[in-house]
């Protein structure tokens, strides 16, 4: 997929996502930056974490629920801790409707770690 | 920088260098791969190592010896320590030249980083 085509995509990043911070390959990051991608970087830092958050990005619609996405091995108290420590480090936001809380990957993920490795334009 | 000028750069990655893992939006990620990519988040997710990491990658030439990254506020042999978890996590590269050891970013970290997010074509 090329970068354009991003634009269609369910991980596509809107105009107005700002990205945390400048590539890596612009200058030393300033403390502050090191610390906010740090903490980016430590959330994607536990494998079942991990595949969970690829389940969510690959998930049709760019969209799941709890349901959808539970059967990882591990029980479900330990997916509802893991999607918490991804929500409160902004890679994903939620929705609650009727039932179910749906999560989506964040806008400024991508933004993020594209802007990091200064892959756009 | 767009995608085409990345061939010209320091953090290029050339035509024979293979990324570990599929794009986080083809699938959910196996768990062996949820291992190799969790362990190169973990081994980003230190500030002052995100920090050394980033003056490398930065450094004219793509590549910096340990004198011209050692002041970032902490001591020396903290500085060789996260140097050592960087390159046994794969994110560096090292060469000795005389008194020297010089860092590079390994090619294939810029090259997994743009395939989890299915930046390339």
């Amino acid at each position: 997929m090329s970068i354009s085509e991003m634009a269609s995509t369910p991980l596509a990043q809107g105009d107005d996502v700002v990205p945390c911070c400048p590539p890596i390959t612009a200058g030393e990051l300033s403390p502050a930056d090191a610390e906010k991608t740090a903490a980016m970087f430590k959330a994607l830092s536990d494998p079942v974490r991990l595949r969970l958050f690829s389940r969510i990005a690959s998930h049709p619609g760019g969209e799941a629920c709890v349901c959808d996405i539970a059967d990882v091995g591990v029980s479900q108290p330990t997916v509802s801790h893991h999607l918490k420590k991804l929500r409160e480090a902004g890679l994903l936001t939620s929705e609650r409707r009727g039932t179910w809380v749906y999560y989506q990957v964040a806008p400024s993920v991508v933004a993020t770690l594209s802007a990091l490795l200064d892959l756009r334009d």
